[in-house]
């Protein structure tokens, strides 16, 4: 089949540039394929996890997170418990900054900001926090998977996908969790709570075993990646997938390795449907989401 | 100034989520400002340079190349050779073929395939861009820069951004024209044809030395970024610059060199407005594209 | 200070070129003053850590991560749980194979070999680690902390990093072992085992609040690096960093973060001496190893 | 075969751990066989092409250039005009300064100082590299290759592989001098030079037909790269071909292209043997310098 060149007219839609991405190639390509295959996905009925690495939430992506969810277009969340904490952070209240990658860190130090690459985030939002995740963590008891510590944030919480995610009963899993300053409050402040993650990768394998099409959108590598992937080593293996990365193959890592790689490992199965789109999700993640609306 | 983040709504336009871009954070950030930017270089009726690295043109992107020539959002390129060689092929009618990038590299040459990435090419193509080339370039003789070489084969061409340039005599700079196909042609039968770069360099400083804004879009990097930001050294530096790119500064080479780094040489001048995205120009460069159109 | 073209003789020692490198540019001289800064901790006396994500292990790097640990260049190790895995594997005998990164991945799926990019690794091996963290994990009972499980599990072994961890009570964290084949093991077989992340943290804590010079080496991103970096929230900051990576800042994930980002946190001191060296820890690291052992 | 872990011990050389790499992983694995494929090639008494690109010259590499070149390690060099401006500016003993490439680009503006990512360079070196060229130039008249004027500067210098090649009739072509500011003076100074790149190719041409072993090493991308590959296409293609390089192959440029690709054009044979060393290559080239001297 011909490349087709993409045409631009004035008014152009999101989707419709993205529906004609799939007929180019590179990255372009790749992401219009993504859009198929996620497309196909909700046709299909499938399970949708998507897994969430990298700073996407202080990056301004909550709304797309929530959207997605919301629409349906996925089931189930795996995030990192950086993205959970400036979630909270954002349902707080407390927004994130506009700030530049060309800083002088030791002076924003001075001043009590922390930087997040081009967005900073002020010490006051900790504190807030900080007060939360105290007040939380006291009235809890007992043993707690991770997704049940996020509904019960949830729960505490207005306007996030995490109240959503309770309100629904929509399992976020938060795999890193005790790898966050969530993490350090719990053990400061939650004497009685026990992070049990036994008890999430049950409810994940019993996800992964449903008797129907699985999916799973990977934004970033990571524990997310590793976590949902790795779960199929105990099921059938993923029917589509879809991997938005900026890391490289070459390089032997988990987060930049490859879907077909995942084959070997029965993650996906071996007729599965898999793209990778190489870019920064803050880019592909709305540009995809936006097609899925139309 | 908070981050905003971005809203996604049923049919939305590109040029919305661009806008809307702005005012997040990392490359979608830097995909808003861009075009905020390349905006302004219009208002400012400044001269603009597109310097056009990659395979651009086997990828899909020919119809975007001459979409913004034509509605005036660049004034000159500066194209690598393997570009206009491409261009060629698909003037004369010979398209690119959607390929693999999971291909029997072996396998395709016995076929008579070239593969560029996930593209494939096959000989057919350049038989009939050396019948092409060697009947042009026999007709031709004396001294020649590589931006009137470009015009004629422009001329002898339709529906190209080439014939194009031709017929507005927007000067196309082909600064790697000798290491391309074209070169290898050039030698073989352009016995009277001389190509003479120093003709291009006269007119590529005496359009740097215009008295107006000057604004640069650089896609990809190499000779073409290179060759039009050198010449500046010679005048007052641009007021505007764009880079989309996906190569690190943190290597140390031209290809990824930050735009601070050429304000330090004074091709960009210090007060100018500059951004580079991190992005594969296949998907950055069309969202741009029909973000100025709207 | 001029660059000092590298020399370059014959029989020269590794030790010596790496000095060198550091008086040339870009990531040789980062890799040269890496070595520089490891050796000054040492001089310090500092109590070192080195996370380590990355498939570093099944990759051929095990005798390495043994050696600096014998060698006293680091006190303490992070690590993830597929590293822990991959050394468990070659612990008990079973060898990871030289394969190739073109593969027929649905093929190798067939042939029960799993692949990590260029490595090859057979179900054989991965049914014998079971075996072996099914005997460990059903004896034991009660609250674990991550770096009690890995003594145990080196208490059980020889000639790993693991048996001499365990043999002069270094402590290595896991904070990914729930998200690895052993946390799989350990939900199946682990019946009365409870993973306790927070005992890790109370350690690590206590550890990053010693009254000396602290270090850090940081091999890949992820989990490990988050996770000691972030309990410098709670202390005074490292006061030596060095990071050895192939992810770039530009993507805003905390994997390619600079370590200048990380002062802004506090999480390195303002007067902190770091590095980033831009290379595959592959190659990087044992060259760093023969630097410090001359 | 299995995984070899990779040992080290005081005072190993440069040479053992290269050879030790090749039966690791990843890059350090490419590296070894990099090593091996460079060594098979002398044995064979290949014509062995280097082509340079990146900043090599400034980043410290000018003694590991004419190293290779004096020990016969290369036959012949492509290198971009940046790389031969300046290796003149050294060798007029015109040094290039340790900087940082964090550094406030206007500011060194003022002062006179250019940046190369962390390297620094002043003005008084440009006016004497101008005065060099201009008498230089003024000197000659002619039709001229780029490898006779790479020749005529090596005829006027000391100290410096382009002295070495001009002595002893080595072919260094540098087609892209005219995008270098040796292009510049070459404008406003050669007034009765004419640059003509066809006779660079057709001494190219007639060296890639000899009836022996052909041999390539790929420092970086760009013109260096596809100037050598592309004269294969009028031969019979490459019998061996390392590439050091930190492109990726995923973004479509030729830069990043593997060498499994070129095959497909025939630039390689189908049973050349090849290999792409992502790594840096002002730490992989001393390396593999060191490798080959034992």
């Amino acid at each position: 089949m011909k490349i087709n060149h993409v045409k631009v007219e004035k008014g152009i839609r999101v989707s419709e540039i993205v529906e004609r991405f799939s007929e180019t190639a590179f990255n372009a390509r790749r992401l219009g394929i993504a859009g198929k295959i996620w497309k196909e996905m909700m046709k299909e009925d499938s399970f949708i996890f998507m897994t969430l690495a990298g700073a996407m939430i202080p990056a301004g992506m909550r709304e797309v997170v929530r959207g997605v969810m919301e629409n349906g277009f996925v089931n189930s969340l795996v995030l990192t418990g950086a993205n959970f904490v400036h979630e909270v952070c954002e349902a707080l209240g407390y927004s994130h900054i506009i700030g530049s990658a060309i800083s002088d860190d030791v002076e924003l130090a001075d001043k009590g900001i922390s930087r997040i690459y081009d967005v900073f985030i002020e010490t006051s939002a900790f504190e807030a926090i900080e007060r939360f995740f105290m007040e939380t963590f006291k009235e809890l008891s007992g043993n707690y998977s991770s997704f049940e510590i996020v509904w019960e944030i949830g729960k505490r919480l207005e306007n996030s996908f995490l109240s959503f995610a309770y309100e629904n009963k929509i399992p976020i899993f938060c795999p890193t969790l005790h790898d966050s300053i969530a993490g350090l409050h719990l053990m400061l402040y939650g004497k009685n709570v026990f992070l049990d993650y036994s008890k999430d990768l049950k409810l994940l394998l019993d996800l992964c075993s449903q008797k129907k099409k699985m999916g799973i959108v990977i934004i970033g590598g990571g524990v997310p990646k590793n976590f949902a992937l790795q779960a199929m080593l105990l099921a059938e293996g993923f029917d589509y997938a879809i991997q938005i990365t900026t890391d490289s193959p070459h390089y032997g890592g988990l987060s930049g390795a490859t879907l077909e790689e995942a084959k070997s490992w029965c993650k996906l199965k071996i007729d599965s449907k898999a793209v990778t789109v190489y870019c920064d999700a803050t880019i592909a993640l709305p540009l995809l989401y936006a097609y899925l609306l139309d």
